[in-house]
């Protein structure tokens, strides 16, 4: 089971079309993001705030696939994969009353954030990945279709 | 009791000073307003897009006390006031962890969308406003106090 | 030439990290079409509020190479080309000082913006999209290169 | 003359009423203060991303006068004033074509960005405080109506 975050579309996130303005689903599915790591006893304020070890995002992408109003009861869910010794995706899927209305990806490196220099990912994120990663026994179900 | 809202700081929320940029507490109080507007049973869509009838804000003011972090958990109370036929006032307190951070102050006139000439308050309002006003009974005593 | 737009890092686009937010790098591109829109002599609030035609993105994607800091510079440069009879899609290339920060695309369908189907894209759109397509002598010479 | 600085509004900045969303107004104020220090060769990046000193706000206000739409040309003029010496206060106005639609006033403190304690102002700021006061025949004039 991926994990989820609802939220219910705000004004703020409108422009004058009536519906989301489009760059701001993305900060929606950011606060997934952060949502999904506190739930892993991260802190926020020290994972963000000037840390030694930062993740920014180098990719992002989005296919929006309806307009979403002011009062819309999102759900976000969420899959993060480990992509590389020093990378991670996630994959966001954003649903109103169980129809999809976005899809997005954000791809993130870990890097010294003094430097900006590449390193290896972290254990507390390597163990957010695991924690979150798509259920094993599914994977191997579609694997094993795949080579029948 | 007044109305309150939890919310949690979010990255987007911050600035490179580390703490919530100072505009968008007021975005976040503008959340407890149509949290509170929900409760009460109005339609957050039909109220804010395209409306007949809308509730622009003429005046705010905000006061920051402390600063605010990514990942702080807020307590927005609520206080809504009608101060005339087509006017209210909300006052809003944000605390974390009881310690009030911020205060606030948004003036609403009521008007006719299309014309933008006021009128009054439609029953849905002054019905959020006679639900979510301080409570009668205090008052009266802080006034018969005030007057000993 | 492409179209460019010139805009300076605001306090307002950075997070706590002390760089821009991720999403706002697409704000700043929309600003570019904006204001390219305008320079073609479109009204920007006919345009974009309770218009009968809308253009909504349905794909947007972001590749992020450099930190972006307030006060920085951006020089913005945009290259729309219609991809279909409804469709259009814009690149744009940021950079600061000549170094390329972030690339990123915009697709957008033409909609009837009541009914939400699609329809033709309008003159003044394939007007706009004649005006600032990439130097058709440039294009023809890169395909004779090609042939070749 | 107060300093000025021209602001197109954008469709980031609207909301599903229509209009510029409330906070986004103090944002844009927000750009006229950075453009004004800018001008008065004050380093943004050294100044707003992980200072020794920083000017965080402590209280604002904003009164609203007229619905701001997508398109519109602002003209925001700028009137800062040292009220002690830790503080400032500025004093803006908007104009759309010479008509008032937005007054703010936003009021700063002076902190150790550290420790966070109160210090005076430093001697940059001091010097842009100077350079965009009020103009000082125009106010010794007014004082003397007043004494008379």
């Amino acid at each position: 089971m991926p994990f989820t975050y609802n939220r219910t579309v705000r004004f703020q996130d409108t422009d004058a079309a009536g519906v989301v303005y489009f760059a701001n689903i993305l900060g929606i599915c950011h606060e997934a993001y952060e949502e999904s790591l506190e739930t892993s006893s991260i802190n926020l304020k020290d994972f963000f705030t000037n840390p030694s070890v930062a993740f920014p995002i180098v990719h992002t992408s989005v296919d929006f696939l309806r307009p979403v109003f002011v009062g819309d009861k999102l759900l976000i869910s969420l899959i993060p994969e480990k992509i590389g010794v020093d990378k991670f995706e996630i994959s966001y899927e954003i649903t109103v009353v169980e129809v999809i209305v976005a899809k997005a990806i954000t791809r993130h490196v870990c890097i010294d954030a003094s430097s900006r220099s590449k390193q290896e990912l972290p254990e507390e994120i390597v163990q957010w990945l695991e924690t979150n990663r798509p259920d094993a026994e599914g994977a191997k179900r579609r694997k094993s279709r795949e080579i029948m």
